[in-house]
């Protein structure tokens, strides 16, 4: 998939998240960018600050894991793979506080593998895979990092 | 603190959240019940709704990161402590899908100690203490659950 394509791909997840999680509207979600490898989604602060004045936890964990949840979806509707999926497990990680808009980069943990994941999926009908997703903070430092496993189950038609 | 007034002080403290963080309001938190040991909130599902028609998994864990940090910041405010409570860490389990309004309850976890807590607060003006919280599920099984470490910090009045 080219650059333009990939890049459209994720508008149309993006629309679909605005669409389907109207929490994630409310938070006022956007596509910053995506090449097929990393997917980075955006917040403004102000619909997701708390009584602090920085970041809501809820709001970075929230981001991070719509994050990792689209970079898997993606993965698969490039694949034309329809499938649920689900976020399994996560540890979050709360580094510094976030006094402005923040952003949630998305890419699969070092220990990951898409080609692995997607001949489990062909297998068995269902495969994980572990994301990894950070808030940047200041100086090159995460302020906030997430992992996660995320469970992807083929959808099937209904018996009858 | 008798029944009456642990109640009211949690009241005090929903109110304190929906009017500091904009998306706990959209959320539509409320409290359940407190009894001193341990905090109920809940939330109804059409704000916290995904793509599926079940519970968004950032609202779940929204709503247990919130009730595990009220559990803090009640303890601290019946001590008349003034801190800032901050999550450190969290690990979550999201183990079945949630199809209607939800509630987390928060308690310290088995190896926490709220004597400890506050002789560590009392000398140092810092100290962490370790929440569990879940959110329950069908057949007394929980559909979620959540381990954080929060941090309690006691504010200083400015120098000048």
């Amino acid at each position: 998939m080219n650059k333009p394509d990939l890049h459209a791909a994720a508008e149309a997840l993006v629309a679909f998240i605005h669409e389907g999680i109207p929490l994630a509207h409310t938070m006022g979600l956007s596509l910053r960018r995506y090449d097929g490898e990393r997917l980075v989604l955006r917040c403004p602060l102000a619909p997701n600050v708390n009584d602090k004045g920085c970041a809501f936890g809820g709001s970075l964990t929230s981001l991070m894991t719509l994050t990792g949840w689209g970079l898997v979806e993606l993965a698969l509707r490039q694949r034309a793979e329809d499938c649920d999926v689900y976020v399994g497990e996560s540890t979050v990680r709360y580094l510094s506080p976030v006094w402005g808009d923040f952003e949630a980069e998305a890419q699969h943990a070092d220990d990951a593998d898409w080609d692995a994941f997607f001949a489990t999926l062909s297998s068995r009908g269902r495969a994980r895979i572990s994301v990894i997703c950070q808030v940047p903070g200041e100086n090159g430092n995460p302020a906030a990092t997430l992992e996660a496993k995320f469970v992807a189950k083929r959808r099937v038609a209904a018996a009858e």
